[in-house]
Formats: structure tokens, sequence, C-alpha cells
């Protein structure tokens, strides 16, 4: 691959045409054992979701507790254990999910301290936490070392001065990564491949730094090198992009183990400890019914065979292979269950029409379509609609035009006010980055599961906004 | 003006050039007393800056309640009375703030049933209140009929008659606007004036739906038509925007005081409460040195002067004019306050290299450049800084490479992890938008004045979070 080049990663997007169509439910986009019954009423796990409706309130964040554990068990499976599986607490974090994750086995990425203290407070084993950041303080430093977790990734020369620093204060010794950036990016919509990167993250490969802070790491007092880091991006469609990935990190990978023996101060011993090569995560999940997840069983054996050829190119032993799926695990396991209120129809020029359908949620519980021009399918979840199929946008309550959920779908123009609306795919990225703008608290988070339902995170409130508040005195 | 005529609305971003002009504090941009000292440090109403970052950590929020207080009297007066001038709610609420506003005898613009509960939590008055939301709910109504809010703007078909149920069964009878979308959209780029707008507010002045929504609240039960409201941009430095949508709903002002009275069912003695004409805010603030604010005293007598000589041409008497600043107040009001942690320099081409500043928040306390690809101003708050100016990013510690705070500035190369770094005007869209994600939680609000501090808002704590989450029983 040619650096600069650019590849389309995914085609056009294309709507649900028809009433029928809308009325059945893409099984992809959906959590497992989403269904609609004979009256047209849907239900997640056997849970009808206008029950959820009443008795938890809209908007609501509905998780399906079997797709989430079930797609920890597949990746576990694909990557040959759950050790290897990092699951990215930036997607969605709780201690009940950190939970899940430890029973299956799964390990964890951590990204602050306040996750840190989330992943502990649920006790989830710290030797199978592995922690990320451009601008870890010395507190959290502190904290994640003396609380055994497994790796430190490493990305900036001070984090190596200021972990050097906590491990000797502590007189402990802790292994880290050393996060490189490879020159290659792979999103939604393209896959680049260059030689500098323009970004916060990370040690450059092409301009030696990557070599460098290696280098420095692995004859730092208190560290010991484990191996190497990367990541090509997010909403990932595009395998191959992870593949090079990795083909340029075992480049380093072999002069580095060429090199560190001859080192002053390196440690001979560590070096049959230099064996892990952690490709990211981002693999692509299908928001809308044109797309297909990316296949982590393809994903899983493509990468490990690249990666072993990448080695026995280099003539270096086969590195352990991390991964960090975050949306990939959380993402398909949720709904946001939103109810209807206004219903109002815009000329939008002298010959078109767009419906406007409001819902009792937006921006606070789903940014990502104002922050990324993000899409996402929506169906009517009370019942199944008729009519005809017309341009509509679903918006929400927030005082901002810019309040957009779906821009731009076609709908059946009977949907009313009162019905209830879901979208799907809202586990990553939707609750994690929840606000309180316009007062307008966060949903709770309920679990569904074999035909129960309970609350896992309950509904904000104003009086927890206002707890927050010290009165003057 | 003719429809899609584009007027260039802000001229293009300068740069601060040099060292000297670094160190200096651009007045209009950050809040009033905003002083460095002999020494370099920079104090806000006669804090040091420094003192607040030791006492409280960082990132923090800091507020010049005097500045704030000054802004809401020189929008009475400029408007001709507190009354007038209607606070928004969503730019930043607290009770703290809505005492405030109430102590300066503003009005208050609220948008959502939890944006009702801090107001009157408050103990702001009632009858100083306006209400606004495309998507109000039943409960939403009647807690505010209940309360005893002067204004309701009516936003949809829908709401007219449930507003009219809800009076209906408490007996009351309520004050209404009509939002009309007139067909002007002034922004920070540009002047639009078409005849349709494709957005979720207001009724179509064009297509003759805000009249029919006019005439159907004249006539609901329990519902008193009280006028117009329209609202044409946010961040505006373009006053002729304003003019004209004045002139254009002044239109559909005369055609109603003409056919009102002979409408059935339509109270004539109502007729002379027919006087308000609402013309929003988005009045623009300076973020960036280059920039200047928007002219209140200006905006508000062109404003009269034009609504009078319209009122004269349509023949009927001159309205009572409401206004809506909200950013205008609360914006320049504030500084975030963040300490620098890692600095990085990375290749971005064969010859040019960009810094990295990374500080202790990010985009979970100020969304907007990754929203709106805002532009805000930073200096240094601890020292005068010396050194080469020099291509500079300033960026959060989340774990996502858009966690931008200022995408591209000049800064002196002498600043060194432990800086303490402040950006200017970030009263307004940041707190009330603030969100947990990577679990960093909110920073507290500190109250500056006359040489006090104060918390006004606590930092948010893993605690809190976790406070939400049901433990499996």
């Amino acid at each position: 691959m040619d650096p600069e080049t650019k590849l389309p990663n995914v085609p056009l997007r294309r709507r649900t045409e028809t009433v029928a169509e809308f009325n059945q439910l893409p099984a992809h986009v959906y959590p497992k054992d989403t269904k609609r019954d004979g009256k047209g009423a849907v239900s997640i796990a056997g849970v009808d979701l206008a029950d959820i409706a009443a008795e938890y309130g809209t908007p609501a964040f509905v998780i399906n507790e079997d797709d989430f554990r079930a797609r920890c068990r597949a990746l576990a499976n694909a990557f040959g254990g759950g050790e290897r599986v990092h699951y990215a607490s930036k997607a969605f974090l709780t201690k009940t999910i950190a939970r899940w994750v430890a029973e299956e086995g799964l390990a964890l990425d951590i990204a602050s301290h306040g996750e840190l203290q989330v992943a502990l407070a649920a006790d989830f084993p710290a030797d199978r936490i592995t922690i990320h950041g451009n601008n870890k303080s010395l507190d959290f430093l502190q904290f994640a070392v003396e609380s055994g977790v497994e790796l430190i990734v490493i990305d900036s020369e001070q984090e190596i001065a200021r972990l050097s620093e906590v491990c000797g204060q502590l007189g402990q010794t802790q292994d880290v990564l050393i996060r490189v950036t490879p020159g290659v990016h792979v999103d939604t919509h393209e896959f680049i491949a260059t030689s500098h990167e323009d970004q916060k993250f990370g040690f450059s490969l092409s301009s030696g730094t990557a070599y460098r802070a290696a280098v420095a790491a692995a004859t730092a007092r208190g560290l010991r090198l484990r191996g190497l880091h990367c990541h090509v991006g997010s909403q990932v469609f595009e395998a191959s992009g992870f593949a090079l990935a990795a083909e340029r990190l075992l480049g380093l990978w072999a002069k580095l183990l060429n090199d560190l023996p001859d080192l002053e101060g390196f440690d001979d011993t560590s070096l049959a400890n230099f064996n892990v090569l952690d490709l990211g995560g981002g693999y692509g999940i299908a928001y809308m019914p044109d797309q297909e997840a990316l296949d982590v069983d393809e994903v899983a054996s493509d990468l490990k065979e690249k990666v072993a050829k990448a080695a026995k190119t280099a003539g270096v032993p086969k590195p352990v292979l991390n991964v960090e799926p975050g949306r990939a695990i959380a993402g398909p396991s949720t709904v946001t269950l939103y109810r209807v209120g206004t219903v109002k129809d815009v000329d939008v020029s002298e010959h078109a029409t767009r419906r406007y359908l409001s819902v009792d949620g937006g921006m606070s519980d789903n940014i990502r379509p104002a922050l990324y021009e993000a899409e996402y399918d929506c169906r009517v979840a009370n019942r199944e609609v008729q009519g005809e199929m017309i341009p509509t946008r679903i918006v929400g309550s927030h005082c901002e035009s810019g309040d957009i959920l779906v821009n731009d779908a076609l709908v059946p123009d009977d949907v009313q006010a009162g019905d209830l609306v879901m979208l799907g795919a809202t586990g990553a990225y939707c609750f994690s980055m929840a606000s309180r703008y316009n007062m307008m608290t966060r949903p709770p988070v309920i679990v569904v599961s074999e035909g129960q339902h309970r609350v896992m995170v309950r509904r904000e409130t104003i009086e927890d906004v206002l707890a927050l508040e010290v009165d003057p005195s």
C-alpha cells in the first residue's frame, strides 16, 4: 500500500424503503433475541419494550446481558483466550459491565484515573488491566502501579521518567508497552497509509522516536518493556489495515530484539518477556441495515496468520497478540428507547416536505450524530406501523437545531405522538458520553436477560444535579 | 435582502504572533478585572489563579460574579428594563446563577422541565419565566402552568391542544407566544435569508402555518396570545439579521391585529395584550482576540428604532421588544483553568513539527471545539513565558484523537509540564454540556469576586458516578 492511498471503505447508505421492511428488525443491528410478536410489540430477551417504558420511563438504555456476554466469548474464542481481548472501558463502563467482562475472562483497557477507580470498585482483577492515556498524571501512575495493573502503555517521553520515579518510590517493577504511530489510519470512510501522523498519541515509527522511546523504557529503572502497541482507527471495516500496521510494527520489533541485549542497563533476562503486540481496536459494527460488522473470526485468523508470517520474515519469535474491541462488544448489545412527542411537517422547498419526529431524549444521551455525523437505525417498538414511507428526521428535545438523532430516514407516516421509537446499536459511546445539557439528566440503563429486567444504572434526577451545588453561606 | 444572499460575517482569524502579545491578556476575551501582575501571575477579580488551582485543583471553571452581573445590567439598560432581557438558561444554569439573574432584575428563558426545576429551586420568580422547547411533555406543560410562568412559546400544533387541555384541567389561563421561522439565519459564518427552513423549531412564516398557529392559539380555550417569537441564529455578529426578522414578523403581526377581532372565540379584550415581539438571542461574543463582541447598545438602539419604524409602516402599535442573550452574559464571565501534563513535538511532514500540549481536562468539560469547530484563546496563567512562538495544539486527556481544545495556535516553546493554561470565554455551553466521558468527572465552578473565592459547584467524584449504579441483589 503506497503512502496516501485512499480506498473507499463503506458503500453509500441504502435506506429502508418499504413499510414491510421498516417493520422487520435487522438482526445484525439489534441485540440478539430482539423480536416483534404477533401483535407488533417488540421484545428483547423476552422483555416487552413497552413494559420497560411503562416501568422505568423514557428515554432509557436497554442492554441485553446475554448479547454482551456472547460477544465477549466470541472474541475470546476468536483470539485464543479472553486475556488477549481487552474490553475498552471508554465505550461503556459501569461496575456491572466490569463484572461481566471479568466473568467472561476478558482483560480491560483503562484510560483514566476514574475508569480505574470504577474497575477496581467492581473488583476487576488488576493483573488483567492495561492502562492507556496521553496525559497520565503522577497520581494516576502511582495508583496504577500500586494497584498492580498488568501493563501501562507509555505515550510520551515524560511518562518514562515519571513512571520510573513512581516505580522507584514504590520499589516496584512495572511492565510497559510503547504506543507507536505506524502511519496507518483506517476509519469508516477511508484507509490512509502515511509516514507522519498529526495526532496526540504515541511515538512515530518513521521518525525513530518510537525506537528511542522503546530503548529508553527498556533501560529505565523500574520499567520492563513487554512490547508494542498501536491503534489504527475506529469503526474499521477494512481488516488489511491491522495487518499492515502489524507488519510495520514487527520491523521495529525485530530491530529491538536485536539491539536491546547490547544496551547498557538492559536486563537480559527481560528479553523473553518482550512478547506482546497490541493492535488496538476499532472493529466496525453494523449501525445500519446495509452494513455488516467486521467478522471477528476472519479478522482474528487473518491477523494471527499475518503476524506469524511477518514475525517469520523478520526472524523473530511470534509475539502474543492483544486486541482492544470496545464498540464491537458493547455497541450492538443495547438500544435506546424514546417516546415520540410532537410530529411536525416542514416545507423544505416549494415541492418537498420533511417530517420531524421529536422524541424525549436527544444530544444529551447520544451526541454521536451531532459530533461525528454518526448514523443510527430507528424502528417503532410498540406496534407495527402502516402508511406511506416519508422523509423523516428524528430529533431530540434540546433547545438547539443541531439536536438530531437520525438525520435522514424514511419512516411510515402513521407514527404518532406516544409511539415508542428505538435506536439500535447505542451501547458504545452514548451513555459514556452523555451530558446533562438543558438539564435533561441521564437516562437509566436497564438490563434484560431471560425474560427478566432490572436496573443497572438508575435515572439521574435534578436532585443529583442540585446536590453538587454549594449554597452560599 | 434577497433570498439566499450570503454575506461574510467574520474575518479570518489572526493568531497571536509574538511572545509579548501572548503574555498580554485581551480584555475583551477574558472576564473584567483579569490582570497579570509584576511577577507574571494572572488574577481575576483580585484572586490569583494559581491559588485557585492549589486550593480546588484543575481543571476548574472560574467565574467572575461581577462580570456576569455587569453584563446583565448593561443589557437591561440597553433594552430599557431587565424584564425585557431573558437570560438563556441553557448556556449555563445553576441555582446561584438563577439568583444573580433574578437579583439583576432580568427574566429567564427555560427550555426543559429540569431547567424549570432548577430555577424554581432558586426561587426565581415564575412570572419572569418564558418556556421554550420543540417537545414539551404534558407533565412539563402542567408544571409550567401550575408554577405560574409568564409565557409559553408554542412550537407545534399538538402543543396548542395539549396546553389548552392542561389549562382547562387547572382552570387557568396561560399567556403564549408563537414561535415563527421567518426565513432569516445568521451565524458566525453567513447570513441567509430564505423562505423555507429545514429545522425542528417553529412555524413557517412563508407557508402560512405561523398565521394558522397564531389564530389557533388566539382562539384556544385557556390560552391568551401575547405575541410572536423568533430566533435567527447563534454567535451573531451581523445585527441587520435581527431587524430583517423583525420586519418580517411585523407583517404577520399587522395581519393578526386586523384579523383576530373577527374570529369566533376570540376575546376582544385580549387584543391589547397582543404586544410582545421576542427576537431571541445569539449575540456574538469575542472568543478570539481579533473578534469584537456585538455591541449590545448599538444592537438595542438599532432594533428599537427599526421595530418602531416597521410597526409604523405596518400601521400597528409598537410592540414590547424581548431579547434572549445567554452566551453574551455567561460566556465572557468565565475561564477554564487547566494544568499542562505532557509536552510532545510531532513531525507532521518532512519539514514541519507541531507541539502537542496535553492538559488535564478536554472534551468532557468543553465539547465545543469537537462539536462545532469552536475556537478558544489560551494563555499561560501562572507566569510570563518566554521563547519562540511555535505551532501548538492544546489537547485534553481523553482517549480520543479528536479531543482537541485549541486546534491551531502559536504558543511560546517554554511552556512546560506544570504550567497553568487558561481558556477564555468558556462560560457558555461548556459546563452546561459537560459529560463524564472516560470517567473524567465535571470540574468545579469557582466564583471570584472582590478578592474572595468560593465554590458554586463542587467537583464531581467517582462516588457520584457510582451512586447511580444499582448493585444486583
